[in-house]
């Protein structure tokens, strides 16, 4: 499929003309009930309110012509039948087909990658199996105790998904079992878990694709030290999950390995291994079915092409509208839900790993803005710390509210005669309200300018089918917005600079650790940046 | 004193000039080890090393001149010797002293406001006598056991800052001694961490200034029913931080009681007993002195006019050259230490609440650029997330990194010859040198265009003493550069119309809770919101 720029493609012309006049949301009737009930959307259990965003009919539909000219969904079509996206034309590239999709097309009869897919369900087996094995008490340890801990090595996507998720669903936790994450170099952070822990009952499961990432084999190293101290054998607590054939793909130093593969990027893993190994701890293989379903029937929405049934691809367009017609740099992602509270850092990596590209599929230096800056925390939280600036502060902020009808836990308790859930989603649904209408006001200090544009999802309750279904409308959407930026959201070519960088300085220090002379006189700009931080 | 607009200082047309040629760190010899050298500046144990930045000695002698027309010691001098600053001439406004410093200033011999030290000392005294008595045992649980936990029951001001500190000095916590924080009205928040607690060991600090914050008092209502439910006392396991005479202070519902000042914001509390109580449960009282000394000579610091001498001057001058002439509307800060994993969030609140303002002092639109997007999370982590599009997203993002020569809790190992401290550190100089530098490629996939400002702060090890020092010299940065854009960083306006809405929507609820049919036929907006979330 030919790809074409974004500048090129003929509704962004007349988005921007459109943008001048953007449906001015502060006007006395702008926000009527009627607007409010005409735009919605709704799949897979979530409600999308999109009236608080500044668009009108005519800049839907000028949204939906654009997604049909970048051709997103025959896109997104490509991406599920294994099409190699995750490439540059013309140039080294990683050169690899994306079908992170593929682990959650279990459910289908005729699954789009066959051969993914059943790879997927035999790692799944594997788990299964391994965790009938932990209830049955066939895998315990050497005290005949079963393990307690689960504790997941590593970073990026193996640390930010699975930890996020994990957050989010512990209310469901099997009795007895919690998980724990071990993610940065920073000695430190493996410290305060460690000491936290009854190793003789903790598992430890090693994530890393390739085998070598430098942190997560670090903390390896640290954590093979301290079960060594504590007179236990690491091979009976360790569990790998890594590429096969790689170097940690190795029965002699692991009680158990799963695979994950070069198709899955590791900001897209949540649903391979990398996350259903803890996720299936925690909460039990049938839970975490659900949540595979949940992210396939998402995946099924996004098959759809008009964008009013396209949860996803709406989503993308509305970002689009908000991103390169509007002008807004950021994007704010506020769930009113204190179990989410880790899931704004993982669309952080996910978005802007993805989409913070500058560069076309065909090598070209792109003229149009692509992803914004992802942040968020928690509502109410945020109403007593950031909003004031999302509220009456020079930048304008677009915010995806996030909020569920019933708790998970259960425990609640009226106070004047509303319940703490009722004001959780009354507080959400205010926010949603005062940034789109503004207010006037005589004293100056007291005006709200409105026409903060925002939208509100919805769903009745935060179970493991609607975060899989969350994760999956999220995902779609980033990888949605990638295709009509014509850019590759699956390379992470940025981050390599650092890396040589790191390994360079760690030269200089390695060599001043065993009193390696320096080789000349003149000093680099790297060891005097050492020396100026101290470190020499 | 009369406050000056920011666009008629003299040096904001003349830096405007500069940043049209600012300094160019690509070139070739841009980061010269001179360069290293000469841009650095130190205090309270903290080097900055700013060479990184788009800056030369025509710049920030432009700075200077700024600082110098803006009168910024001599604002920050008003502040601490109790000049009326939280107010809007003309306009109705909280009328308000600024005095988080005079809790510090208890180690002067001559106090800048005697009266508000003195209550400082008064209300440490009354924490250090109840401390003492936790520790004798004089003051126990009905069983006469010791309290173990301490769970913080507040928002935003009261929450973010102590939850931060809290988790930064954790590897100094005395023997058994635990900090919980409640926060979200979010009934799952409360419930979630009653799960994981004795009760019968627990204490219970519940703050609030006013004694009417929703959040806080629905949490209270929760913990004492729980309380209740398990055969205990309420009162026995309940403080207050609170104002004297309000309706929070009151022997007869809490064990003790600990006062806060209108004085002292809800963002700027920590060093008050806001953060007191809970940092002294378990740290204990001596640590809690040295946090307080660090932000003390922080505090002094930011007394001296010569910007290269006055730490939080300086980063307030060389955030403004990024946000007002380069243009750039967030700054991340991305400490290098899991320890400050949530020191981001609360600087988001302090600067965000501070400076997300649109007014100026007297009550005018400003016709610049007010305080920015406050974002970041750890390195290394965020190098496994987000960096990719700070190093090639369309959107340049300032950044400050903040990191440590020693880890705090002991445990390293070397791999590959490094230590992991080592290559903590390592890596966070080399993600500043390649930020700024850059690197072309033939591939352009691989081209790192530079130039992404950021600055590296860098001490010895992240001890109370050191944590108080960091604290004030953000608190101290955020004030001066709202002295400079003329806007009153100590007033929340913007939290009301939110506040306002959801009192509405919540009275709907309410009448729906208690069958009142609605007063009309006409539907409003704010209904049918509810109508269309599914809670009506």
């Amino acid at each position: 499929m030919p790809y074409r720029d974004f500048s090129l493609l003929g509704a962004t012309a007349k988005l921007s003309g459109l943008a001048q006049r953007a449906y001015d949301l502060t006007r006395p009737t702008a926000l009527s009930p009627a607007r409010l009930q005409s735009m919605k959307a709704s799949a897979c259990g979530f409600d999308l309110l999109y009236a608080t965003e500044r668009l009108d009919e005519e800049a839907l539909a000028a949204l939906q012509q654009l997604a049909d000219e970048a051709k997103l969904v025959e896109q997104f079509m490509v991406m599920k039948k294994g099409g190699v996206l995750n490439r540059i034309e013309g140039y080294a590239s990683e050169e690899r087909q994306v079908l992170h999709t593929a682990c959650r097309d279990i459910f289908s009869e005729q699954p789009h990658m066959p051969e993914a897919t059943a790879k997927a369900k035999k790692e799944l087996e594997k788990l299964r199996i391994f965790l009938d094995d932990l209830a049955s008490g066939k895998v315990v340890n050497r005290n005949k105790e079963s393990f307690t801990t689960l504790v997941q090595v590593g970073i990026g996507g193996s640390d930010l998904g699975p930890r996020a998720l994990s957050l989010a669903l512990q209310a469901y936790a099997l009795p007895g079992r919690e998980a724990r994450f071990i993610a940065n170099v920073d000695p430190d952070d493996t410290a305060a878990v460690l000491a936290g822990l009854d190793l003789s009952r903790s598992l430890f499961v090693v994530v890393s694709k390739s085998g070598t990432t430098l942190e997560t084999l670090t903390n390896e190293e640290l954590v093979r030290a301290a079960l060594a101290r504590a007179g236990l054998e690491p091979k009976e607590h360790l569990l790998a999950v890594t590429g096969e054939g790689g170097p940690m793909d190795d029965a002699s130093r692991y009680l158990a390995s799963f695979y994950m593969f070069d198709y899955i990027g590791g900001r897209y893993s949540v649903t391979s291994m990398v996350g259903a190994v803890t996720l299936g701890f925690i909460l039990g293989f049938e839970a975490l079915v659900e949540l595979l379903r949940g992210a396939w029937e998402m995946d099924v929405t996004g098959e759809k092409t008009d964008i009013r049934s396209n949860l996803p691809l709406l989503m993308a367009m509305i970002g689009i509208w908000n991103r390169n017609f509007l002008g807004y740099p950021t994007c704010a992602i506020l769930p009113y839900s204190q179990a989410l509270s880790r899931f704004p850092a993982h669309l952080q990596q996910c978005d802007m790993e993805s989409n913070g590209k500058s560069v076309t599929r065909q090598g070209k230096a792109v003229t149009w803005k692509t992803g914004p800056i992802i942040w968020g925390e928690p509502g109410t939280n945020g109403q007593h710390a950031f909003y004031q600036l999302i509220h009456q502060g020079t930048e304008i902020i677009p915010v995806e509210f996030i909020g569920f009808r019933r708790n998970q836990r259960g425990l609640d308790i009226k106070v004047s005669q509303t319940s703490s859930q009722q004001k959780l989603v009354a507080n959400m649904l205010a926010q949603s309200l005062a940034l789109a209408q503004g207010k006037d006001d005589v004293n100056p200090v007291r005006r709200f300018a409105g026409n903060r544009p925002n939208l509100v999802l919805v769903a009745e309750r935060l179970t493991p089918y609607q975060m899989g279904a969350l994760l999956a409308l999220y995902e779609n959407r980033i990888a949605f917005q990638g295709f009509c930026w014509n850019i590759n959201s699956f390379d992470q070519e940025g981050v390599q600079l650092g890396k040589v960088l790191a390994t360079k300085l760690l030269h200089i220090l390695a060599d001043a650790n065993t009193q390696i002379p320096p080789a000349s006189e003149a000093k680099s700009v790297e060891e005097e940046m050492l020396r100026q931080a101290g470190m020499l």
